[in-house]
């Protein structure tokens, strides 16, 4: 079977970065350390922090009484960082640079007096953060499609800024809306980079093979969105988070797949569904000798 | 035969301006008047400005000696403004308050270091004068169709501003394109109202009746484009400068007929056309009671 990996799947930049701060962090220090929710969308990863660095995932910062706070990817919403400062507690802001950008963006366009929205979806970490960061802007407002705004009245001016991780097309969706919606729209797209070459690169193989896997958490927005890509070119397509669910009997009759995965999805998931994959390869052909035989 | 004339029909609020400003010149003048340029796209006003109230449309301040110059509806380029102010001619500023603002726009995102797009038809008056208030700005395009923005390398930021009667589509589409090839976009949506909402009021009648009648300059950009929106849900749809180009056999077996017109065509040219269409009626009307009688 010929297997192929998408190059630009495993950690993003953002990602590298916050693993990185927290594992220099557990090296460094003999206090307890912890972050504020998951630091990163996968489950394994932060088992593994838990498990050999000691890192603790806490929800607020009310469950941690000293030590340091490790500010995850995605950011936090302002209130929770400014609770961890008067708390005391040591910070490690390792939210990705491209989202404190958005962050900052998101006060910017509040100060110049921009009614505010944020294209993306209203329960995601990263957006509930940048809510957050409208320091005096009367009213901000998420939409993810512009169903969302219909009850929104003509404003003088609106200032949008995006989800990161967003599709581009939901972006456009909305700025077109707005263009009937004042008379001046400043825009900042803040979709990183990172997220639409893995989207164009996934596609491109999930055309060429006959099974497409997405790696990644299930809580991860990002991966999400891959596997609803790739489902869409590739009907023979899954999205799993450990090599251990791939099944045998769904590679039946392929002989090619692609392997792409989620920003937060580590390098070693990847490895171990490639090992997976040569193990059920192997399995099937020893079978197949065996009945062969029979 | 049922007359339908759409409700916005007749002279927008610039063009009304704009012809009052003249007429009222030359009441108060016994200077000679010109305008620097039609004063509006409607060839029989014009005429209707020379012989009644001796104003002369010229082409450029070269062949104004002296006197008052009115400048026209869709503006002129800044360069022409400048000449005329140098020659120490009289100047009636008779733009169309909404397309000065848009040249205002246009000055203020060069000023803020914006790379400029003007979004709207390249050989158009109003386009041409929007060009040249782009002071100090490196290069400033303009683009009616993405298509036209491919070989434009990234930006840092781009700015917008539209002609003012372009198609809202047109400017959707250029904005969406922008936002792949800059992390900041500044949207001056200074498409008039009066022109969209007529183009919807003009599809509604079309799609009511036997026949359309678009009634307008065919050197204005607003009639052309009402023309086609009604041609393509009215294939009886035809556009005309005066009524006598009407001809009765085009509404043989018609029991219904609208009319809209331009932002630039005056109440009598409609008035004018109703009139023809009743006496189109009432001779085919005539004639059929001969054809009976013999």
């Amino acid at each position: 079977m010929h297997i192929f990996i998408a190059k630009s799947s495993g950690f993003c930049f953002g990602v590298k970065r916050a693993i990185n701060l927290a594992t220099e962090c557990s090296k460094e220090s003999n206090e307890a350390i912890y972050t504020l929710g998951p630091i990163i969308h996968n489950p394994q990863v932060v088992k593994r922090l838990e498990d050999s660095s000691h890192i603790y995932a806490k929800k607020t910062v009310d469950e941690i009484k000293a030590g340091t706070v490790i500010i995850r990817s995605h950011g936090v919403r302002l209130e929770e960082l400014n609770a961890a400062r008067e708390k005391g507690l040591n910070i490690v802001d390792a939210t990705c640079p491209f989202v404190k950008k958005a962050q900052e963006l998101v006060t910017l366009l509040a100060r110049e007096g921009y009614a505010v929205i944020i294209a993306g979806e209203k329960d995601h970490p990263e957006v509930q953060g940048l809510l957050s960061y409208g320091i005096g802007a009367v009213k901000i407002r998420v939409a993810s499609h512009p169903d969302e705004l219909k009850d929104m009245p003509r404003k003088k001016k609106i200032g949008i800024v995006a989800q990161t991780t967003l599709h581009a097309e939901k972006l456009q969706d909305i700025v077109c809306f707005c263009l009937g919606k004042a008379a001046e729209i400043k825009v900042f797209n803040t979709i990183c980079n990172a997220t639409s070459i893995r989207q164009e690169e996934s596609a491109l193989l999930a055309k060429k093979v006959d099974r497409m896997i997405v790696a990644g958490g299930r809580n991860s927005a990002n991966t999400r969105r891959l596997f609803e890509i790739c489902r869409a070119i590739q009907p023979m397509t899954c999205n799993i988070e450990e090599a251990k669910e791939l099944d045998s009997d769904w590679f039946e009759g392929a002989e090619s797949v692609g392997i792409t995965s989620g920003a937060s999805t580590p390098d070693w998931i990847i490895d171990s569904v490639v090992k997976r994959i040569k193990e059920i390869e192997s399995l099937n052909k020893k079978q197949g000798g065996r009945a062969d035989a029979v």
